[in-house]
């Protein structure tokens, strides 16, 4: 059987493929252009992609009938058609869990490296030659430290109770801290106490996104929700880029209707270099590395890797979407 | 009477000081030059300094018999020749406590920057186009994620413990904490263990240095420190620029003896733009922010005021070191 594989990957899964499969790979770092992702797909059984490849209708009309399955090195599978998938009989494979506190703790340095003006301050000392413990900060203002509470944003989804869950556990001794989520199946304890997610865009000091794409959270961080938020409000997305309306986000950030943002997902990825998002100190962009820990990455491409075997094979994947 | 303030402080706490005495300023957000500081001293009561101000026997000289109290925004009083005060009867005030929490919370943040290459990520992603969710990680590579253990070197300090202790409590969740005390006074906990300065240079993959400096820890982090770490070791520094030889530094992290430093704290302070550590991409260097947020330095600095109106009123000072 034949595979396509979108990405230069960890020797060691590539070589657990070669030795099941004829591989097309995409011998790269970077992202495989659409076009060559259309083409090498023809005829092929099984696809290992990443999330930032499109498996749209028109991949899957490309790949043909052999197509059996798709097998994402993310836990996310919103850039994949699902229900396209389903009606062709395509399994899904993702890969929850492995991720989960890598995202989780890279969520907290996310968070920290914003709302301390971390990355500000490298530069800042880069720069200067006088630039050393401000007191005034009247440059360099920080509203909040350790006594701000927390905003998880987390929707109907096992995925994101995970990560949220951990994320919950990183940052709980640093605050208070709330956790929004659409039903109430999820216990309260000492930390986590339910709000509507009104009060909690007005209440919180610091907001961390780390829903699910889906319909129901597609740009729900509005100029609205924005305008909702305190002036000193530090936004954090770990979730997917389209949760944000950036014209919006620019809007805010660059007005000082909140203080900061750390985005880790944009829209598109990459984020274009001239994108006006880059041109604000309050906002700290970073190319969706939340999970990139080498042992985390190597964890999800094994599990990918074994998704696609096992499809492949008739046997139960290990994380079947 | 007659007091000099060595540095812009938040107009509340100047007002305190206006009320009470004469106020020399430096009116600036910049360092006082030090033959500016030894000018005004001259004839003075009392002072109120920072950390960037060295008061050696030169300046006590030059203050002569009047001078009763110095107050420093800071709760390291090593820039301050303290036997010399001892002698001629001067105080001296500093800012524990207040500044513990946001010093702790700093650490994670500049330890989570370093580990998880925040600052170099945003750089990426504002140079290249293609720079998204690396698989192999082979230009981004991040050894350890939430698996790893952590040391806190704490010496016989009543202060480095404060810090050392909040700091376990916030970072606790993320990983086995280890922690290193001179005596073992200090109660074992689920998290905290004790063991010896070789043995946890050894087996830690992060290393926090949050002690006191003085002669025991002067250039305790050497050549022969940085040997004994693991190559994915990262070290970060919130104590004082003199723990660590920065030469040697500088040539573990550009041999890759250990993979990263984060530093708070330089020798010198500010740390020349031109200086070998800010040409290394795996070492990230903040001004001296730790306690910078408006909240922390706004309490630090009206605590410093207390602390000099109390000394030259003969009242008991709030925190006398």
């Amino acid at each position: 059987m034949e595979v396509v594989v979108t990405r230069n990957i960890p020797s060691a899964a590539l070589n657990v493929l070669n030795k099941r499969f004829k591989v097309d790979l995409w011998q790269s770092d970077d992202i495989i252009p659409r076009e060559t992702l259309i083409s090498k797909i023809k005829a092929k059984d099984g696809l290992l992609c990443l999330l930032t490849d499109k498996i749209d209708k028109e991949v899957l009309d490309s790949a043909g009938d052999r197509l059996q399955a798709v097998s994402t090195i993310s836990v996310g599978v919103d850039h994949i058609n699902r229900s396209e998938c389903t009606m062709r009989g395509i399994k899904i494979g993702y890969t929850p869990e492995v991720l989960t506190a890598a995202t989780a703790e890279f969520a907290v340095g996310l968070l920290l490296s914003t709302s301390r003006r971390i990355v500000e301050g490298t530069h800042a000392a880069k720069r200067s030659n006088s630039v050393c413990f401000f007191i005034l900060c009247q440059k360099y203002k920080v509203t909040n430290d350790v006594t701000a509470c927390v905003l998880v944003l987390l929707v109907d989804d096992k995925t994101t109770d995970r990560v949220g869950t951990i994320l919950i556990l990183r940052i709980a001794n640093f605050s208070h801290s709330y956790f929004f989520k659409k039903d109430k199946a999820f216990e309260e304890n000492l930390w986590v106490h339910f709000a509507s997610f009104p009060d909690l865009l007005r209440e919180s000091d610091f907001i961390i996104s780390c829903c699910s794409f889906n319909q129901s959270t597609d740009g729900v961080f509005d100029k609205e929700a924005f305008k909702q938020m305190k002036n000193s409000a530090i936004f954090v997305n770990i979730a997917r880029g389209g949760v944000v309306n950036q014209d919006d986000l620019y809007d805010a950030l660059s007005r000082n209707v909140i203080r900061g943002a750390g985005l880790d997902v944009t829209t598109p990825e990459p984020l274009p270099t001239d994108h006006p998002l880059f041109t604000l100190d309050n906002c700290v962009v970073t190319p969706h590395i939340g999970s990139a820990s080498e042992k985390t990455r190597t964890e999800m491409t094994m599990l990918a890797v074994e998704n696609l075997i096992c499809a492949l094979e008739n046997r139960a994947m290990p994380a079947q979407y």
